[in-house]
């Protein structure tokens, strides 16, 4: 498939208050995630490669200890094996992810 | 460096009414596009797998043949040397894109 409608794809509820929709790809997995406030992804790492993008609102990152707000229209980058972390702060927001190698734990049907 | 804004970046101008800010990584390049009405990429392919999203307004885009719409929220995929091209119709508009590998062409000092 080329083409995708992401509100209309079903989401899967990864941790409390976070919904994901996932696009695989053979060399990259895409992801939209809502997040709702309190939301939290406590520290963890991954070989993968990982950019993001807040695309509404705004979520509070830890990324090799750096902590920041990251605004609606601003990116970051997490580097292989990099320990990072995140919470939503005041209002549901919205964050796109993608990660290179795939992610195979999030591999979703269509 | 881990974090960005995005707006504070300095922009390239591959083509007439584009500008592109770039994100280079080790396995993937995100790229921020901000596109003019009637601005253009005619057809053509690479090797990089290729996947994005639209941040404001909407394209025209047409992937193998495919033509579509695609608006705000909606993403989409170019699979490894698939024909694609892209147009901007109505108002300006901003584009995510993701490729990987790198594109090792879109390489841009910080």
């Amino acid at each position: 498939m080329s083409y995708y409608v992401v509100k209309k794809m079903g989401p899967k509820i990864p941790a409390e208050g976070i919904e994901m929709r996932v696009i695989s790809g053979e060399k990259m997995t895409m992801v939209f995630f809502h997040v709702e406030p309190g939301a939290e992804i406590p520290e963890h790492s991954h070989p993968h490669e990982q950019m993001g993008t807040v695309l509404k609102g705004s979520i509070e990152l830890t990324i090799d200890k750096d902590k920041r707000i990251v605004n609606q229209g601003d990116a970051y980058h997490v580097r292989s094996n990099v320990v990072h972390s995140g919470r939503c702060l005041g209002s549901a927001s919205e964050v796109l992810e993608v990660f290179s190698p795939p992610r195979e734990d999030y591999l979703q049907e269509a």
